[in-house]
């Protein structure tokens, strides 16, 4: 049985220091490329920078395999995952196809053949992070997921070691590229979501279908791992109230236009006294915010902790080149492991927890921005006024535009410093009422960045 | 010979698993005392991040020992820092005396000791940090300097492993929290250098010796360790040209408010044709740019790679728990290596470089601004604007304020993207004019923070 042969061999090589450390790609799209292309036309400064270790692509596999690809010459090319995972010239597997089903099974056979892992793959990581990271633990194998949220800005590292002295009270901010791409197209163009949507495809920053992105989906998946990391323990990303950029409209960038604000889709994940909260929506920025100044395709995250105080990491949050960078980094780690003659398991605690942490409601007052659609007629305002008044909730301001159509008007009010359960309340009794065109949007108002923490 | 018996024992114990990791503390101001407080407040998250290891702080030097310390109890205390880098029961010593030539004692004998080394001393590193490394290298110690530019913000990680599988192009920002505040102050309260470093110095910001931070050495030194991790050469940081903020006057604030600006202390290290161009210097910089929101004593670092684009680090670059975190996180990286069994040498490889690079000239034509102060008299302006035009450079405006003093009268001049030596030529003819009362402040203009790059 050559297998056991080769699997023998393979561990007693892991055992010896090593001058050439081999990676297989699985997935030959965006990232699995950029990551060939960075690896053969960086070689000479990864040697140096690796004191000498070589780092090379041994195997590629890809659904239509080529005799030869521009940069990734004299590299065994084949259609099956498995020929890979199981090949005894791989030291490190690079999960990049994609998906959930089939890089489950890519990423748990490469661990069970003594491989190591690493992946950008944050609904994968999101959804099954606790078995694989289990499974690695157990054959003592890292898994690198660097790449996994906010592209080549490394958050997981200044989450999980720099401030692995601290005590994370909050992790937030911009991690979803293309519906950041969208708001800024909005917010710049004067245009709806449909518009700019349309040029975030034809941009090629948003896929056919887009609902991951536009429905927060993708978002939820990275600050569940994210949170992971910050709080040590297991989150649940379907338990996380996610609103996405769907039913932001021309006029609530009118009206933040007014309140010298902007708007972003923010994930934001703290510490309260109840708990961790966790959410995933659009917030009003003041414009000249740091959060505000992240533009187009970009992300941004903010990490307050409570000795080291409120950092912000900001770059390119996707693209192959970006993402493959953030890849490499963890296969150069990883790769000084082996070379070293050893591995050992990733220490980011919070997939090893067995309980996933039941999450707490947002615990802190915050100023609200309400739109509301309507079929004009008299008395809107007082029983809107009302409605709020009931709550014992003060409003800041009414903002309404002069002339607008009257079977589809939309006015803005904002509240003064509230919880939002409370808020919640009167949103529900404004929505049932007769004149309501369609449910209030509602986004918290951030005074400023700093003050969210 | 007890001491011989004791490092030969310590031998034995680094080659075997740990479960227990003792540090050793040389010196107790801000930040030794940050590090031993964190150490003992977060015992349990540390604990439990590092799998079930603990870190210990077993020894402390401080001038005055004392015999109880709040918050780290059951600690010996001694005055001879001797004792801590020759202890047996100390693993990892933190170098938190400041200052050049007892660090550099302190350092050189842990590291002789068998100790790996944490240090935030950036003069340490940036003058002695070659012969430090390769002493390291020879005995398999890390040095741990994340601390050492920045404070909690992790761009030394960022640069050296983020980024290992890139190219880096350029690293700049502000490194220096007392000149930002200074700068601030001024910019938003109109005052003057001289009241705005009173006040830096009262909020405990400023040295009562403050040449180090305002004339840019403290910056110099910062960028001198960036440019080393990022471009792999030994750099000789007196070489570096420097100005610092001593010079920028409310004047210069009030022009700059005019261009819609403000100006930054802004310490630069980029790839250019010829080589590598580092420079620390004011900035005028777009008031809406990133660069200009950092306000207070806060740093940012922007790094950019040729294929991760551009990043950006944010956060407190000083204080006692923010560089302490940063120096707790190279502890608990080092920790886990000696948990393991063993150490290994860091991997920063422009420590190790033989020759310092030669700098570079910088290599981008830049629009400048340019403030003259001067005796009023017929001609000034016709002579000021023939100086520049016989070099060859386009003026882009000049701004003078009506009603100053004849005797000292200060108006802007700005200049179109022109070479740095061209400028300094005309500049050079200017400074020789006898209505000149002192030499021509000059700034280099980012037209927005992207596109120095």
């Amino acid at each position: 049985m050559p297998e056991i042969e080769a699997v023998t061999e393979k561990t007693e090589q892991a055992a010896r220091p090593k001058d050439v450390v081999r990676v297989g790609i699985i997935g030959y799209g965006t990232v699995g490329r950029a990551s060939a292309e960075i690896l053969a036309s960086h070689a000479e400064e990864i040697k140096q920078r690796m004191g000498g270790v070589s780092i090379v692509v041994a195997r590629l596999c890809r659904k239509s395999p080529q005799a030869s690809e521009s940069g990734v010459n004299g590299v065994r090319v084949v259609a099956d995952w498995r020929e890979v995972a199981a090949a005894d010239d791989v030291d490190i597997v690079i999960e990049a196809i994609g998906g959930i089903t089939t890089a489950h099974d890519v990423v748990r056979t490469s661990l069970e053949n003594g491989k190591a892992v690493v992946t950008a793959n944050k609904a994968l990581i999101a959804l099954h992070g606790e078995e694989l990271f289990a499974l690695a633990r157990r054959r003592n194998l890292p898994i690198g997921i660097e790449a996994s949220v906010a592209g080549g800005v490394p958050v997981i590292h200044a989450i999980s070691e720099a401030l692995a002295a601290d005590r994370v009270q909050s992790v937030y901010g911009i991690v979803n590229g293309t519906c950041n791409y969208i708001l800024t197209q909005m917010e710049q163009h004067g245009i709806e979501f449909a518009e700019a949507l349309k040029q975030a495809q034809e941009a090629g920053y948003a896929e056919a279908n887009p609902s991951l992105d536009i429905d927060g989906l993708d978002a939820r998946d990275k600050i569940a791992i994210l949170a992971r990391i910050a709080f040590g323990h297991t989150i649940n990303a379907a338990e996380i109230p996610v609103n996405g950029v769907r039913n932001v409209t021309a006029t609530e960038f009118h009206y933040a236009h007014r309140l010298n604000s902007t708007i972003r889709l923010v994930a934001s994940a703290e510490r309260t006294a109840q708990g961790i909260h966790i959410a995933v929506q659009p917030w009003l920025e003041p414009r000249d915010s740091m959060l505000a100044k992240v533009d187009g395709a970009n992300n941004a995250i903010f990490i307050a902790g409570a000795k080291v105080g409120t950092q912000m990491l900001y770059g390119r949050g996707a693209g192959g080149n970006a993402t493959g960078t953030a890849v490499l980094s963890d296969v150069l780690h990883i790769a000084q492991q082996i070379a070293r003659g050893h591995t050992s398991a990733s220490n980011l605690t919070g997939f090893y927890s067995a309980e996933p942490l039941k999450l707490a409601p947002r615990s802190q007052p915050m100023s609200w921005f309400l739109r509301l659609t309507v079929r004009d007629c008299p008395g809107i305002l007082a029983r809107t006024a009302e409605a709020i008044a009931r709550e014992g909730i003060n409003i800041d301001s009414v903002i309404q535009e002069p002339h607008m159509p009257k079977d589809k008007l939309s006015f803005v009010v904002t509240l003064e410093p509230t919880l939002e359960e409370t808020v919640q309340r009167a949103i529900k009794t404004i929505n049932s009422f007769e004149f309501m065109r369609e449910p209030v949007l509602l986004l918290p108002m951030i005074s400023s960045v700093e003050e969210h923490v």
